[in-house]
């Protein structure tokens, strides 16, 4: 039904083809290769050129950010698509710090959205750990998450317009940073999470916020999960909500990062079960080591707290937040079975991560990696080879551990992909935990919006 | 097209037919009238079966929450509805204070939702005058702005997940308190702010926060516009984004209320041309006063500011308030010529504000009651007639005053429904500046996702 695209199709609508290069073929993590012809607009008519030409000759279209996605959204080998990079689309088309407002195409990356912040005094809050290579785009399509979601919000939170072609090349003119504007359908929220499967977004009015003049991290030993969120809660309180980030992190990922990063300073030995890496932020003027320091206190009283750090200097914050970013790293150099973007309610966290384990090693001997944004109800729950074994070992059960995984999530009213996304991967658990009703109005939205079926198709929904 | 609605195809789906009251068929300033058969459902199935069975039989629905909103999306005199009240869907299903959720049905009043937050020690944020009678899925259909959307956001900012009832009855149950969920189209995002057109909400997860412990209140006289957003830069500045309101109130607003509620106590006589109301909220141990107090200092220094009162206790803080809630209905006993609900780029406010006067009094001598929630770009600016002057006498020139204000909103890249929606009363504006390929996905949205066009026909989008 698509027509394979060529570098004479592209050529005949006045665009430059090109091959793509290894960023363009490659899943981050080698699971999958894609295949096509590469085009790199320098604007939106040229984007809206090429959408309109596709959908008149039925040729498929992956847009294409940094690369960086974890569902397989990025690239496809069917249908010889065409590559739409964003990488020539990365101009800051205007700057207001009194608006708190960024205009800026989809093609910049996460890391120049937040200098241009930092530029003028103001912050742009969404980070995560490939934000040097991710683009406003790509963290728009997949509305991503990342450590600072319990204040800021995630990447949809933080947008308040966006400038996007549609299929048939029709430019929605929404590049707005209005605060308040109640004029018909969301269309920015629809596009927004929907990878690139309902219009291509060109360009972002980004939120930013005041810079904490004040930053306050700690790095604790909690009795376990539960603990955890009770703190999280009487910090919130405390501080009437300035918490910026609440990581959850099991003994495993700090034991892997001793492994494979020897040189990470890690602040606790031995490494204890559970730990949290907590941060606030507040303006000039205000005290957080004061306001925290109570709670700190109360929370060692009544048990929750075992061991704790406040980082003293720019440094000890820094190596604190370097070992939990590292844990990703380590996981990649030991090998997962399998990997889990999950979320549950809050008040179901604890009861997952107290039961899930028992139901794995009835399946197989497994080390669970759990750790993530807790204080969102947001966990990587990684599954790796037990000591000495390989992950050639988990090839027949492999599959019932992640069922197993799922279910626990979807019984407790969880997500099976938190902050990754669908992409191609995670199609199939879309379909099967997805809500009825909302895939069925998925499935129509996608026809009505794209009915040639030429935007990233297989990507999120199975059928075009 | 579209079938009337009798009593016996109601009884005929099992659902208990009634005559809809003065509340179901009268706009709030009278402005428009209704008609239709009234159904109040018990429960989602009932909701369920009661639009499946006018899908069948191609009979329009009016979803009715609180019948406050003031663009006459809740009414309507042609195709006979059935008028779907949520009065009987009232009831809070879970709250869980740690998780920071209310699940909550669609009929409770937002005073209700805010009443069973503060029972669990915590804040449900939203709040608008009509918070008394309007409705938790009235304030999700039209996306309700209020006062503290500076700190806490819209309507959809505040809500979690959905319950709803597609047109065919199919119920998208999306009720989860989940933060993060990235598992394909926001169909949340899609629902709220549509009015009714696409789905009815029968219950939501709205977000909780921490209750402020220490509130600040501020009513200051400010050089002009330019000067009170100046001021508002350097109060969030300070504060680090602790601001919850921000009002801009003209001197004609309180100089009506000193007209029509004489007993109503004003900080400043005589009433000054520019005022604002500023508030700040922060968690217990933080002294706004003291992290405020330098900025004020310094807008008095630099000329920002002329004069000003703290609230020194919360009788004070009421009656800065309640002079600031008596505007609207000061406005309706004076009577409006015209009342637009508008918003701005913040960097253009000032310039509108400044422009426009001009330009309407060239059409017509008006006067202008210019109010809103200024830190959001969001201005109520009313046209009322000149001193001595009748409504009447601006019959011919009306039109013309309107548009002059919208032309001058759309110059700017501004909204001309900021929190209202658009109802019946704004849509051919919306289909005169709304953004082309927005219109054609609306259009094309609605018809993928109401086929036979039931639901709340004539509002948003002139042709269901």
């Amino acid at each position: 039904m698509l027509t394979p695209a060529n570098f004479d199709f592209v050529a005949g609508l006045g665009l430059t083809p090109e091959h793509p290069g290894s960023t363009h073929l490659e899943e981050p993590r080698g699971l999958a290769r894609g295949r096509g012809v590469l085009v790199r607009p320098r604007s939106t008519q040229e984007v809206s050129r090429l959408l309109a030409g596709c959908t008149a000759a039925g040729v498929a279209v992956v847009p294409h950010g940094g690369g960086t996605g974890l569902v397989g959204g990025q690239l496809t080998d069917a249908f010889h698509p065409v590559i739409l990079s964003m990488a020539r689309m990365t101009a800051t088309r205007a700057v207001d710090p009194m608006a708190g407002t960024l205009m800026i195409e989809a093609g910049a990356t996460l890391a120049a959205a937040q200098d241009a912040a930092r530029g003028v005094g103001r912050l742009f809050p969404l980070s995560l750990a490939s934000e040097g290579t991710a683009t406003v785009g790509g963290v728009l399509a997949t509305n991503a998450g990342g450590v600072q979601v319990l204040r800021y919000g995630n990447a949809r939170d933080l947008c308040l317009g966006v400038e996007a072609v549609m299929a048939d090349g029709t430019v929605h003119h929404g590049l707005t940073g209005l605060r308040k504007d109640n004029t018909g359908y969301d269309l920015r929220h629809l596009l927004i999470g929907a990878e690139g499967t309902l219009g291509v977004i060109t360009a972002a009015c980004l939120r930013l916020f005041p810079r904490p003049a004040a930053r306050w991290t700690f790095f604790g030993v909690v009795r376990g999960p539960d603990a955890a969120l009770s703190l999280l809660s009487q910090l919130q309180d405390a501080t009437g909500g300035l918490l910026t980030a609440f990581e959850l992190i099991s003994g495993q990922g700090p034991r892997f990062v001793a492994q494979t990063h020897p040189h990470q300073r890690q602040p606790f030995n031995p490494v204890p079960d559970w730990m949290v890496l907590v941060e606030a932020g507040a303006g000039p003027g205000q005290d957080l080591e004061r306001l925290l320091e109570p709670s700190l206190a109360c929370a060692f009283d009544n048990g929750l707290l075992r061991d704790g750090l406040v980082a003293q200097s720019d440094t000890q914050r820094a190596e604190f937040w370097s070992l939990r970013e590292n844990i990703p790293d380590a996981n990649r150099r030991i090998g997962a079975i399998a990997s889990h973007d999950i979320s549950l309610p809050l008040g179901s966290l604890g009861d997952f991560i107290a039961a899930v384990p028992d139901q794995l090693s009835a399946i197989a001997d497994v080390r669970i990696n759990c750790f993530g944004h807790a204080g969102d109800g947001n966990l990587h729950y990684n599954l790796f080879p037990a000591e000495g074994r390989a992950k050639t070992d988990y090839a027949q059960t492999r599959e019932a551990l992640i069922e197993c995984v799922h279910e626990a999530v979807a019984a407790r009213g969880g997500s099976i992909s938190a902050e990754h996304g669908i992409g191609r991967f995670k199609q199939a658990d879309l379909a099967r935990y997805g809500d009825t009703a909302k895939l069925v109005a998925m499935g129509r939205i996608k026809v009505a919006l794209d009915p040639r079926g030429i935007l990233n198709p297989g990507a999120v929904l199975a059928k075009p």
